[in-house]
């Protein structure tokens, strides 16, 4: 069988450099057409000088024919805003895309409006239908629509762990829909591989820091599917993200209140078990056993921990998972897969180089 | 005037090099004997050949005559346990004595062996009215109980840090009693100096993990400690202490229902500058503003700020020390600045070099 | 075909961690026995939760009978002077041994017994024979020989990365045999899993140090192999090794006084070129590309680059690799690949996920 | 006495940061005007919301005019190319002047214009006469000439620890002037404040990477102060830089061939302490005892050791400092105590809060 053909858009950031890479050790998908911006002209090999290998690529301004010729398939991985101005045309030329950007995680154009309308500058969106027909892109709990879908909205890295850790709890309704708290640590290249001075490592190392406690733009994405995917009455919830001096990883622990406070750690333990049986890239540990990010660093793979407290009846999950892989790239690849109709972790890395 | 003089009992662990450190600069105090137990017969120059200069003094068995010959005051930097079988030998001999460890933290002695008995081995404590007697040396809510008590108990870095957050709130009634959630990121160095294998660099490096997530032995201290200082119902709470890929430094994230949900950020800021307004060793930062660690790095100042979630009706607050500092030796030394009626921050560094 | 049986004796140290993690995804290796001291009776699962799978076998006591049943070939790793106890016996029994320890890395076993008796305790070593036929396990210089070896003795991680730096100068004669310098910095993990003090996060994180200034015991390897393997003059060398904050990475700038000061940075890349051609698990880098060990991070690749300073006549040759992999565990395996006539990088990762 | 009044132009930069810093709690300078470009209009405090207190100051232009009225000293942290354009007015007005860029560290303009040329833009610089006139600020070795100095020119940090580690040894003629290296590392703040892909952490944590290995600019500085103050043949040598992922600290590790191979590491280093004698911010460690960047991290000292390789006749000299103190406004610091006839460490921390 020949392989699936791949255009990846926006080659140079690590949303990009992950895809590529990932892609190159698949059996079953071969990236054809690198798409950027800055970097039009360049090799790849340019671009990548760590890659042993890579594609036999320049970088190419992304034309919406020249790519339908090249592919089959697209992987959008571009600064929020820029997704929408490109998809539309790709899937009028009959090619799939699944977009690592925020532009089609809301179903309804207005609440993306809202959140994101001043990252778009002046282009004035129009195509509510299409985020309105686009699958968000959580395997674990879409993965039917997934398979079938032209436009996949793959969730943010915070999102993915939060809704990992919260959505076995909801769906039965084992907690309040009142009073959650996500309190999520990240590695700065969630940040992006834009040069901005908070990123730097004299500015983040030796140091943790919480940012954008009011409000964040998380906030929004990860209520609205932890109340649909939930099946809940409305979620409201805090989320507050914190920057920590580390490379990539990221770890939400959320709190919530149980509705039976008797519940047991190993009782909701076995309920997260089931409810992440036939999914080979999420995991449930041991009661008592947490998980580190460096248990998950450069893997597609999650991993979950269920704790009580029985003083207070609060549930603790906490969830880990590697920020540019499960959390972006790699759940890209895990629904590109799922499209194809191919074992979900085809080409994924599920287990980690310790330390 | 000549010099109060101090001993310093266990000083090559990090509380005891930060306290000898910190006193080697300090106008009024001066250090006098050096006690240890692994390093005896050392010369502090050998412990520390970073330091240019320092005591010129020998590590010597901890005799309580000789310490009262030599010394005014004393700093007890020990492991759990052991400080209960030196300070009442001390307070005889007339020492005021500032203990670092867990021993004198809890006013029933009851408590504090529920928590650490498995730790203080076969040594049965008998010192239940030194218990009750000794000062929780929180500078901030204890001032007046500090200056003159003989014995002070220092808290320890994550409830400093939990209770300087949650007690302007408890204080007034602010919050529920109940769903109080710590979640709280320190650097490695808070787990002392002893070689064990999860605190390598190798192992705690590029990784973020929670542990003691049930029922960690701080989490009883804070809780008795908000009850009583916090003027409040019995409080019970959530503590979720992570270890992160740095050297120094804690910051815990406190979240807590507002009884009046309307409650701004900006009124409670204004509570907790009062609160806090004739303590040198905090600040309060304007709305909007986060601590990062990294600004109080190296020095014994805490930063709060508080932010609400109107659409929870949640309380944020945030705090950031320097865990060795203000979490430790710093606090140490400010007590014992006011048992001799200096002001708080005499000989304290409160400016960070930043970054 | 059937995989080849590989019985792996320290497991739950770095090398060993590293070697049951690459077979785990090796298409013909097998891990049948796992040996090991301090953890016999655990189940692997609870020495790597972190491991989505891995053999589903408890650590043993490494008896040789038990080992020749189970496995065909034996990967040591073990603490220096442990390994020599305990190759004979498997040797004797038909199995080929892969030893990542110093033991079998000197063709004289009174070279070893100078830098390493100390380490050795009371026992008295008799395998002199042993020594002279180990092969050196350097692959890109050694192919021949280890392919029909018994027993193969890995280099050590400073020793690889030096040698593959130097040895392409000395074979040609290119630069004298006086003067060279390594110069070689290296993540923590280097100095294994063993809790020691210096290698705390506390006391490595954020600082940079040498050791071992003055005759480290790697000197002594590296003078040896460079002159038997770059067939030169006797080689005397300064090795200075430093302790960096990160976790894996080893890079060693070398410098030598070149017979020829003309000759310039592209004669010499092609030259090095022309040395690794054939070499999949060696790279050479484009004239003023250099490497960082991010590069190379959990890959079994090195990467070289060739600069030259043509006011003083030196060359100045870098060389990167990650020190678990091809500083240790990849190489054992590229070793056992060449042993079974497989290629050299059969289920070896070659790419890294940047950053 | 009133204290000395201080201008600091580039505020916000890690220079101008550190030197603000120092500067407020001296006992005898004060900063009475802050200058700058960006940040025109800003607060301190806003530029510095971690400094509880600071200078009650407004960044402004830096008009010479209003600068001369307001102090009698300045701190130059600009970008190299900027000095040159502000000195000369200054120095007319009648003010002092200490430079921490590289415009006036050649008394030869024409060396400067060959290195820095391409950085000073279309400025042509015509200020010949103060290059000849400005004094190289290494205290160690210029203190008479900055006593009476009108322009001081900082030397940067890698200069600074290389100097220090190597002028001992070449003022006595110990070494050949050939073959020396100065391998060094560098944690990234010594890249300074402004965002660049390269010092993100994401990219620069958990590496280690040489850069500039042909012709560093900071190579003909070396050279020329090593063989101006020096008094020795013509030095021509080799530079290398590397980055480390940590946020402070630079050390320099320096070989050289010995005239006389049989030189004693503990003769050297008793030559090294006659050397820094009177100088209280460098000090010599014992022979044997190898120094850590974060011994003298947030300190104005340099540790230095010196030891020796009996078999090849080389000397190693480690030097280690921090880079933005000793380094960079630490030393400006001591350049303007010694142009005042204060004492060289006069509000200079020399003790390290260790870890």
């Amino acid at each position: 069988m020949s392989p699936h053909r791949v255009a990846v858009i926006g080659a140079s950031g690590y949303g990009g450099l992950q895809t590529v890479r990932l892609l190159h050790t698949h059996p079953r998908l071969r990236v054809t057409f690198l798409g950027g911006h800055g970097s039009v002209g360049s090799h790849w090999r340019e671009l990548a000088p760590f890659l042993d290998t890579g594609p036999d690529l320049h970088v190419a301004q992304p034309d919406p024919d020249v790519i339908a010729a090249a592919a089959d398939l697209v992987v959008l991985s571009l600064p929020n805003g820029r997704a929408g101005t490109l998809a539309p045309a790709l899937l009028e030329r009959g090619l799939r895309v699944v977009d690592l950007s925020a532009d089609y995680r809301f179903a309804h154009l207005e609440d993306w409006r809202q959140i994101y309308g001043g990252h778009g500058g002046a282009v004035e969106r129009t195509d509510a239908g299409l985020c309105a027909e686009a699958v968000y892109g959580l395997p674990e709990f879409n993965h039917r629509a997934i398979a079938t879908a032209r436009l996949v909205a793959c969730p943010g890295c915070f999102p993915t762990t939060s809704l990992l850790a919260l959505l076995p709890l909801l769906q039965e309704g084992l907690i309040l829909s009142e009073g959650i708290v996500i309190d999520a640590k990240t590695g700065t290249s969630g940040g992006g591989r834009e040069a901005r001075q908070h990123l730097l490592l004299a500015e983040a190392g030796e140091a943790v820091a919480p940012y954008g406690v009011e409000g964040h733009r998380h906030t929004r994405e990860i209520e609205i599917q932890a109340t649909t995917l939930g099946r809940s009455l409305p979620v409201r919830l805090q989320f507050t993200p914190h920057l920590l001096p580390m490379v990539r990883g990221l770890l939400a622990t959320v709190y919530g209140q149980l509705h039976a406070p008797d519940c047991s750690a190993a009782q909701l333990t076995s309920h997260f078990l089931d409810t992440y049986r036939d999914h080979p890239c999420v995991d449930v540990l041991p009661v008592g056993v947490y998980p580190s990010t460096k248990w998950v660093r450069q893997t597609n793979r999650a991993l979950l921990s269920v704790a009580t407290n029985p003083h207070t009846g609060q549930v603790i999950v906490m969830a880990a998972l590697d920020n540019l892989l499960k959390g972006q790239a790699g759940q890209a690849v895990q629904c590109l897969n799922i499209m194809l109709g191919l074992p979900d972790s085809t080409g994924l890395p599920l287990e980690p180089f310790y330390p």
